[in-house]
């Protein structure tokens, strides 16, 4: 097997050969969404470092990958000997490699990249910080293909229907009411690069991608054909008899870029930047007007409808069984087995294995025992894997997939018996948790208007977690959603308005670097209150069942309608769960949500 | 005198002889701030109609005049028989003249405004709204010079000094800091047309505009020298040999342009585009960088320094003073006069004007009784002036300049016994107000993220109120102040982080119409509390000094912390404010702050 060095040694001979000076390669795929399939994992395969996210530099003498922070340990071991180096940023400075182009590309050099793993946003900033130099690019490098010899195909999985039962909506409708939107924004094509848009609007799933239940493709919707870009073999024969009669044609996926090209100049076309590939939108006739925007399907799938909804109900209970029976086996059951965050995680997911119309795990689960918990992205690897101790902060961050809807939650409960920091700290988290979940605003509130709500009693204790609070959920689709956030930082996901059926996490948490991590999740819907004189009033209902460990709580800091929630949450979580428990699990649930 | 009807038809024939098509008249004067001189109150000249704030647009068969709402009813009464006619917004559409020019203008038009009343910032919105339309601009068109006979002088004032001991900071070294961040900026130039920038800068105050002790001026920094365009007459001998020291020249006002456009091409200016007109915008030589930004200025004086701090501390003991002695008056010794919403304004004025230091008022005070409470930006003229009755909700905001500071500050007392409504909506409000100036935040909060602090307690009620809950306050400078806000509009405002020293009004109220509007305003100033493990920590100190009016407070809607907060609040009040009364006064204000 080649090395690293020698994978080098033969992207830097194609970069010669190419005239290319810097050549830039990202962990991004060309939908450029959260995750991408073994054959797009170039920095992998180049450098040996296997995590998720990562930016590759090279020229004739520098051989660079920046990644965050959270890499750091794994990074410098995994490039050991591999010719590239870990770039870190120095203190106070602006942690990007847009920075190193900035201080190291000289006038007239070449600077290349695959223009199918850049958004055209990304590549625009690019070419803003170098702007007053005199800079060739070129977007349309893929020096990658000719010298990985062993790449990995695509993935292939083969299409299933989302009947109307769990989608809520026919194909058709959804299609008429993308179309009817896109008259209103005067748009006559609508680009769509993320495959959630897709299966969304196309009432399909399938199995490409780890974690989502996506097929690789694109979509060109126009006023009357819908052009879907995939593998024709994973279309089954009556699902494609369906697309032909909706008017959805299938091609190629490799055309995409070739049939864009021959759209009809003097027409408009949506797109979101932020998914688009630099690749794609070059190929976009320079005659037709582009509206760069979040894309219909973007918007209205993160409305779920009230079919949706019911069957997000179910998805949460299901998923609730699967973690109180786990929980019930850790405490009761596990005592004769050697634990280890691994094989904790592995336990889990044959709970949730054991449901209906369980999918998979809608991300990889998140099982930090002490202080592993402090580390917010921590996944345990065999070599990190940690024993279980009996005492201790456990985090269990896990979520599945479902016909019915993708949850979400975290729990963090106390191993042997908590210290009174402990205790603190998870009853202030609980109240930001409480704080968010109880909250009733305004129609037109945005989620960086909300994100205090759930770090006020941190803030307070002079406290704080360095994430958002709140991401958006899919309908079994992808777990990290858009287009709306609930974050303090000044982005467009915090800056979108929350609207009645949007499904998002309410996640406050606290890292003691060392010690252990406190979080605790549910999934809230967004749905409307009352109409008073002064407008229209929104609320939120938690949807994740799971009860909340009360030996961390100090009821003494709890407010009289925080302590009022809690037990009308643990009643709601006792009531939907316990029918489907045995007789003990029934009667430990009943202490774990007993009133306060 | 001539008619409305008269200067209508001068102006159009004015529009006749310059082949314009479409004429724009905005309430705004060459600075483009809150407050001008009558020399710029053209629309009112020229209408009739006298509120601060309407856009004029003349065509050959239209004279239109858009307002906004609070205006409707004076617009509507005081344009009778004008010539011109109100533009009343259709429901749901947006509320703006612009939209009639999209509807209205055709191709090959000329449009035409006087470029120093507009900011380039507005002018770029028509231009971009009007994009696809073939419009000749015409931004230098002055009509009313010529038709407007005795329009009024612009204001004479003579500049006076602001000492060190006032304003905390020599010349010299707020001078040297300016320069320092405009080479950090890469600024060569910055031009200042915000007079408070100016005040700001050179420690000078002056008397030309209402409500706010400044001078008519503009300015442009560059690097060894100031060039101040002023009427040189409003520079005392003394003031103009200190300006003479530090570099700074004083030239005619009437040539800011003219000088501007002589600057060297190459260099970069800095400017903030919502204060810099278009007029002189376009004067700027072409080859020259233009920066976008809030000003220099703009943003250090908007952070208060340790001397400003100090004497901010006394123009709240003064104002208190003022106040208290006001609602001692009215509560105890206006039995026998008639009293009325303007009576009290005076009798107010009266009481701040027995300051030392006093100005004068720092806006047109509020004095709303009843249902005129209800108008948030009611001010009482004599048309409108009510009786003040025995029963009923008051509603007062005022403040001061004084050399120390400038002041506003809003209550909210009942008359006679109020009713359980009343009560609770006043508490809520408290709350609000309470909730914001005990918020604890980490150093890079924004205001949007404050801004729910001020309403959770109305939101959780159905109730809101339609402004925003803070703007900054300048110095002995505007009272309305950029660049932070604390509002849950998406503005720049609102996105400024908020910094240590930096001076906001805490103004949560709630209006119902036609019965009675409760607002409770204190400014409220950001220190730096705590540095723990998860950063720095900001809080705010409430520096406003006057009783809550206790009556309309309902104690069991109080938590316990918010109910110390009052009692710590009243403490200081009575503490601070009681060396300054009568015995009988200061017995009164004893029970008004005796703790619930």
């Amino acid at each position: 097997m080649a090395t690293s060095y020698d994978k080098l040694a033969l992207l830097r001979a194609a970069m010669k050969e190419k005239a290319i000076d810097v050549y830039i390669i990202l962990s991004t795929d060309p939908h450029l969404g959260e995750y991408i399939p073994d054959h797009w994992r170039i920095i992998s395969w180049l450098t040996g470092f296997t995590g998720s996210a990562a930016t590759v530099l090279v020229t004739e003498s520098f051989a660079g990958l920046w990644t965050d922070s959270r890499y750091y340990i794994q990074a410098r071991s995994q490039l050991q000997g591999s010719g590239f180096h870990l770039v870190l940023p120095l203190p106070n400075e602006i942690k990007d490699y847009t920075e190193w182009l900035e201080s190291n590309v000289t006038d007239g050099s070449t600077l290349a990249i695959d223009g199918r793993t850049i958004s055209i946003g990304g590549m625009r900033r690019i070419e803003r910080l170098l702007a007053e130099k005199d800079i060739i690019y070129n977007t349309d490098a893929d020096l990658i293909s000719v010298i990985w010899a062993d790449r990995p195909p695509m993935p292939f999985s083969v299409a299933f229907d989302l009947p109307v039962i769990y989608s809520g909506k026919e194909r058709e409708s959804k299609i008429a009411e993308v179309r009817d939107l896109m008259k209103k924004r005067n748009a006559g094509y609508q680009l769509l690069t993320s495959t959630d848009d897709i299966m969304w609007l196309l009432n399909i799933r399938g199995n490409d991608i780890r974690y989502s239940p996506l097929l690789i493709c694109f979509a060109i919707v126009g006023e009357e054909q819908i052009l879907l870009f995939i593998d024709e073999a994973k279309i089954p024969y009556k699902l494609a008899a369906e697309f032909d009669k909706a008017g959805i044609v299938i091609l190629p996926y490799e055309e995409t870029a070739a049939i864009l090209s021959t759209l009809p100049a003097g027409h408009s076309i949506l797109l979101n930047p932020l998914t688009t590939s630099a690749g794609l939108y070059n190929s976009i006739p320079s005659g037709m007007r582009i509206i760069e925007e979040v894309t219909i399907p973007g918007f209205l799938k993160a409305i779920k409808n009230k079919v949706e909804i019911e069957n997000i109900g179910r998805a949460m209970i299901k998923d609730g069984i699967a973690l109180t029976r786990f929980f019930f086996w850790l405490e009761n059951e596990s005592a004769a087995e050697s634990l280890t965050e691994l094989s904790l995680a592995e336990k889990l997911l044959s709970f949730r294995a054991g449901q209906e119309d369980f999918l998979g795990p809608s991300f990889s689960s998140i099982i930090a025992f002490k202080e592993h918990g402090a580390l917010p992205h921590y996944s345990a690897t065999p070599d990190t894997d940690s024993k279980i101790g009996h005492d201790g902060i456990l985090l269990i961050d896990s979520g599945g997939q479902y016909l019915n809807g993708t949850t979400d939650i975290t729990r963090t409960i106390a191993l042997g018996r908590p210290t009174a920091k402990q205790v603190k700290d998870f009853t202030l988290v609980l109240k930001g948790n409480i704080g968010l979940a109880m909250a009733k605003v305004p129609a037109g509130t945005r989620g960086i208007q909300l994100d205090i709500l759930a770090r006020k009693a941190l803030w307070e204790n002079g406290l704080n977690y360095g994430h958002g609070t709140g991401h958006g959920v899919g309908f079994c689709l992808n777990v990290h959603e858009g287009p709306q956030s609930i974050s303090p930082a000044d982005s467009a996901g915090s800056k979108t308005i929350i609207e009645p059926g949007m499904l998002i996490s309410d996640e406050p948490a606290i890292y003691r670097e060392g010690e252990y991590g406190i979080r605790i999740e549910n999934l809230i819907l967004c749905y409307e209150d009352e109409e008073s004189e002064f407008g229209q009033f929104l609320k939120f209902d938690t949807l994740s069942l799971c009860y909340i460990d009360k030996s961390l709580i100090d009821i003494s800091l709890l407010e009289k309608k925080e302590i009022t929630w809690l037990n009308s949450y643990h009643s709601s979580v006792y009531e939907k769960l316990s029918p489907w428990l045995t007789e003990a699990a029934k009667q430990w649930l009943k202490e774990k949500t007993d009133p306060v």
